[in-house]
């Protein structure tokens, strides 16, 4: 990402902006907290991430001339000139990146003035909504394979951006590799590939396009073998790069069928280390139902980068405490209908049972009992007074996703659809909440 | 969109070239076409967006010195620098912005070298899946609207960079606005927006919030009015600003109901011309039910941004022509299993019956005939030896798919699911496909 991200911004945002500077409350204390308060109908547990690219996003958020300059006709000159200075001076804590999360996790809570707060709630919502709905699709395939790698290839059906960021997500949460040269770039991901049928086509025979390609890449390249016939194209293969051909790759057809009539064949012709990979509209069950066939690794496209069905979580960003007349952080909440929230800010805990399990997820407000060996915190610092402390590399993110995974039910492990596999418990702190 | 676009690309087109350098084959003359094999299921008609984007992109595809170095161990040291040079200089044929399209539509078509037009290959495809899944979404939702002006307000729900196009999407086909200041600034959408339930929950009272918010900004405003009590927020709210408070807005609950009881109230309070603006969950079947309920105006986020149940589009970049030894164009195609396309540079028009309403996409190889009374040609210039020629404004766009999805036969306008309202035809040049 370059340039500023101030204006990835919702308009009503800075028209609160402006009556709130005009009214004297835009400098209010606020805390406003992220969270879903559900998750997507079916799943067993949430996948948060998004955490390092919402740190560097609002390092970024700046409102430069530019910005400004489009902000004519939106608010007015005072409000213009407060955010020519803009800078995010407050804290924000939240749950570190690959960790998995519940209905209610307090997932991010930002606190600072409601002026400095407010302008940020659809630049976090558009990353944590999009790059969790990613991961979370992206750790049931990850469970599905097992060993077996997955590789993430899904850029060309989603917008070009979001598919770096996808590419990243589907990392955390397990993926080996992607086909997406910005997310190498950005973000160090591993990233892989070789060839399309085009490249088969665009020679005068398939022998020429494997030649060509064998000369170039080695023979440990992987080969495409269903341009025209694919047990006459590994044959062929065998014959261009001799036994020690590193892949084939099926895009089409009866995966389970063909995997194991190309298997057979690579083993007749000696080329017993020749992997067998996977690539036609592949999703968490598909990789599921051939767990019996002699796949080597599998490569994931639209599935992915579309959630698997859940394209997008329902996080929202909440104003939950602000400070009222006498200078107190006072809880608030919205009380009409079904959307009803819970005020205060929250701490939250995960409770592990004796066997090593996890138990429940715990959030409350108050003050936070202290983490034992039955419980771990689950809110970290990642900005303390406008300061980014939370940035680390992607790896610690996907390790932390391996172990919290680990850590929950064996439901988790279940692809069909039913509750989350932990409770959410809340504790209420005496006060009630306002409104 | 910022800086160098060349790397949202996938691995495996800089290892094609590269073999394709080394085999001598890189510099043949290609024709690749993208197009989609089937509508998403269930959908009567297509509507292609992000051609304006696309062309965008084109320009911005070089490989600077940063992209360079980050391609260090993908490519070796001739495709470096054939890249360090790449312009693409061939010509881009296509669908117009904001045209309707059905299976098989020829909606861009890439002539160059191999080498030039395969390295498009991921880019094209991620504006083309993404903002054209966006567009049929809207398409419906300003359909089932009617004559009430639809604001896309999804944003939050969707990638970052994902919801700039996603608001340009939804305005080329037919929204009125968007929340999305950066749609405004980079595309010239009308953006809209006036306060949030945090703003409310701000202000010591819910008078409070309405008098800052009509005091900064008019009486014009839209005031939300479901935080407490929805019947006391719009006493209040014509209190505050009078029978001229432009609109309400309701964000939750049984929309159809509160609609006619706000609209009573609002009329026995003498606001008969304050409107009512709904926004919770809405999609083209809920835009539809409130068909009768005294509505103004729909804001539609989750199910706009995520394409209402099709988040991406089918669409595919194949080659399908190119040149032999002899220097001629031969039709190519891929031929096992069910993903065989049809080789050859298609001629695209569409047949208009004698009562004004479309009969066809007629879609060939070989010579087109003249497009009559009875048919228009589909296809125009967008990029001519590298120049861009098919820029236009959005506005353009716009008009165009209103008209496009005027032509349509009725059936169009039907939200239930079922075939494409027009056949795709087949017209076949002589010369049969290679393969």
């Amino acid at each position: 990402m370059t340039g500023s991200t101030a204006l990835l911004t919702d308009h009503y945002e800075l028209t609160m902006l402006q009556a709130a500077l005009a009214a004297g409350t835009a400098e209010r204390r606020c805390v406003f907290e992220l969270f879903s308060r559900s998750l997507p109908d079916g799943r067993r547990y949430g996948v948060l991430a998004g955490v390092g690219r919402a740190l560097e996003a609002l390092e970024s958020f700046r409102f430069e001339e530019e910005s400004l300059a489009a902000l004519d006709g939106v608010v007015d000159d005072r409000t213009l000139s407060w955010l020519a200075s803009y800078r995010f001076s407050g804290d924000v804590r939240g749950y570190a990146e690959g960790e998995t999360y519940f209905p209610g996790s307090p997932l991010l809570q930002v606190e600072s003035s409601f002026a400095e707060a407010v302008l940020l709630e659809t630049l976090l919502l558009s990353i944590y909504n999009h790059d969790s709905a990613i991961a979370a699709a992206a750790s049931r395939m990850t469970r599905a394979a097992g060993e077996r790698p997955c590789i993430e290839m899904g850029s060309r059906r989603t917008h070009e951006e979001a598919a770096v960021a996808a590419a990243r997500a589907a990392y955390v949460a397990g993926f080996e590799a992607t086909s997406n040269l910005a997310a190498r770039q950005r973000w160090g991901v591993p990233s892989t590939g070789t060839s399309a049928h085009s490249f088969t086509l665009l020679h005068d025979s398939e022998a020429d396009a494997f030649r060509a390609q064998v000369d170039s890449l080695g023979v440990g390249t992987t080969l495409l073998v269903d341009t025209y016939d694919v047990a006459e194209a590994v044959r062929l293969g065998v014959e261009v790069a001799g036994p020690g051909l590193g892949a084939v790759r099926l895009d089409s057809g009866d995966l389970a069928v063909l995997a194991h009539q190309v298997r057979a064949q690579l083993d007749s012709l000696g080329a017993q280390e020749t992997r067998i990979v996977v690539t036609s509209d592949l999703d968490e069950y598909a990789i599921a139902a051939l767990a019996a066939a002699p796949v080597d690794g599998y490569g994931v496209g639209t599935q992915l980068v579309t959630g698997s069905g859940h394209p997008t979580c329902g996080m929202v960003y909440k104003l939950v405490a602000r400070e009222d007349r006498h200078g107190d952080l006072e809880p608030v909440a919205k009380r009409s209908s079904k959307k009803a929230s819970f005020g205060g800010r929250k701490w939250a805990q995960r409770r592990i049972g004796a066997d090593g399990w996890a138990e429940a997820e715990v959030v409350g407000t108050g003050e936070a009992p202290a983490p034992g060996a039955d419980s771990r915190d689950l809110l970290v610092d990642l900005v303390r007074g406008g300061e980014v402390v939370g940035r680390e590399p992607l790896a610690q993110a996907r390790e932390r996703h391996h172990a919290s995974r680990e850590e929950l039910p064996l439901a988790a492990q279940s692809l069909g659809r039913g509750r989350p596999v932990l409770p959410t418990e809340r504790v209420d702190a005496a006060a009630p909440a306002r409104g």
